[in-house]
């Protein structure tokens, strides 16, 4: 797990929100439970990046691929990351739906 | 000041390695004065992107370009993430120097 990789993960408002919604959920979710504005294909690509960087984890329950916020393993290597951009990530959020 | 610009700015080693040495030099510091692995003009683009996301304040004394970290906005407006993201480039830099 690199800082490299982590910070070019969560560049990406897309990733954010997946992110900010496993955060919230207190649980794993399947990949169509994101509401993403993209297609199937690039949605499909941002789950990759973030796997790869080791943000979240994926696995499979029957046919539906799941993924998990790796909060401990990140809390870990980098302190206080995952909790920033997330609060920045909800911060964005609220201010686009004008909160 | 996005939390988008301001990750794209920090997803960048040359550009980690600036905010890591204006957080602990506590001073403002002139362009010459950071140790970058890259050329001139690179370094010059470096400084522009953090400039543009509103990480660092730049401003002149004499001929000499000087640099500001933003801390204190930045703080603001994304609470824990500077700290977060210094504390992960000080790590990745022990790491590197096999320290």
């Amino acid at each position: 797990m690199s800082v490299q990789k982590v910070l070019e993960a969560l560049a990406d408002p897309a990733r954010r929100t997946v992110v900010r919604t496993l955060a919230h959920s207190g649980a794993d979710l399947s990949c169509g439970s994101f509401e993403l504005p993209v297609g199937r294909s690039t949605s499909s690509h941002h789950f990759s990046v973030l796997r790869e960087a080791g943000v979240l984890r994926q696995y499979y329950v029957g046919t539906t691929k799941m993924n998990a916020l790796r909060s401990e393993e990140l809390e870990r290597r980098f302190p206080g990351l995952l909790t920033a951009v997330v609060a920045a990530a909800d911060a964005e959020a609220g201010q686009a739906r004008g909160v």
